[in-house]
């Protein structure tokens, strides 16, 4: 899934004393997106994914779904959503959320390679599996008036109680949330 | 909500040096379930609510909708599920969940009670609002399956990313039934 080189990082970090396989990835990843000398090594994509060449493996892999396409903050999300199995489309990374605060506008995210990308595959429905948080909720709201066209299903991953969970360790606003989605059994 | 004598105990516990009010409350209501002489104070209701009057305030108040309940496990849960302010209806505790290895079968939990009230008021939705451990997926399809009638709309709360969480903080599981619970927008 991981381009060799960071796999090869990660091997290397997790010889280190006190760092187990998890931390090691974590350090890895964190890494190769802040050390631009590092970063300059990746391809150039047009998901945005942490690869070596263009298109990354998953693009590239007949075995995907290319009618799904799975919208994501950052590259290292792609990982957290393969891990969970449940995914067999492909990926587009908007390279973060919209925030206004901190400057960060539409334009700035990889917006606009979403639109072109609409435009030229068969996209069947794109899933927005972005953060619960105020800015995850913004975007995903830009994302889904943008691109409210015929024949493009615009869905959003569940918010609710996480796995193993019980009432009791529920914070109000997911509570809330799981209730107003709850779902026909 | 509570009944006066557990807010006066909750106020007491309060004022011990180093208890906060939430704190405060935990040990009040786990005190109230678990001293029988303290249980025995408190009345023995349709729904299984921890009051002192029967029915209890909530299934006494003519603004909650009579056509939807929610079924929760303990009598603790009506209160997480107040706090999140999203729900309107009325409440059953079942008082456990179905859990074979350790002893628990249907018949110890207020099921036949819950199958009573069906017949008796003018339900239209459950809502099943239990854990999403093994037990509580177990017995939810329990009720499911065995409720499944014409007229009675079965609903459980959404699986899914909590409120503020980043797809980096979701385990596997939970990430995979936020994509497989996704919503349209």
């Amino acid at each position: 899934m991981l381009p060799e080189s960071i796999t090869e990082l990660t091997g290397a970090l997790g010889k280190l004393p006190g760092i187990g396989p998890r931390s090691a990835e974590r350090i890895a990843l964190h890494l190769v997106q802040t050390d631009t000398a590092l970063v300059r090594h990746l391809a150039d994509t047009t998901c945005g994914a942490l690869t070596e060449k263009s298109p990354c493996p998953i693009c590239d892999d007949p075995r995907r779904d290319p009618a799904i396409l799975c919208i994501v903050e950052r590259a290292v999300d792609i990982l957290s959503v393969e891990k969970s199995g449940g995914f067999r489309g492909k990926f587009h990374v908007l390279g973060g959320k919209i925030s206004p605060l901190d400057g960060v506008d539409p334009e700035d995210l990889r917006i606009n390679e979403l639109e072109d990308r609409l435009g030229r595959e068969s996209i069947q429905e794109i899933i927005i599996a972005l953060g619960t948080d105020v800015e995850g909720d913004a975007t995903s709201f830009y994302l889904a008036k943008r691109f409210q066209r015929p024949n493009l299903k615009i869905t959003r991953i569940a918010h609710g109680l996480p796995a193993g969970s019980g009432l009791e360790y529920a914070d109000e606003l997911t509570l809330s949330r799981a209730l107003t989605g709850r779902r026909e059994m």
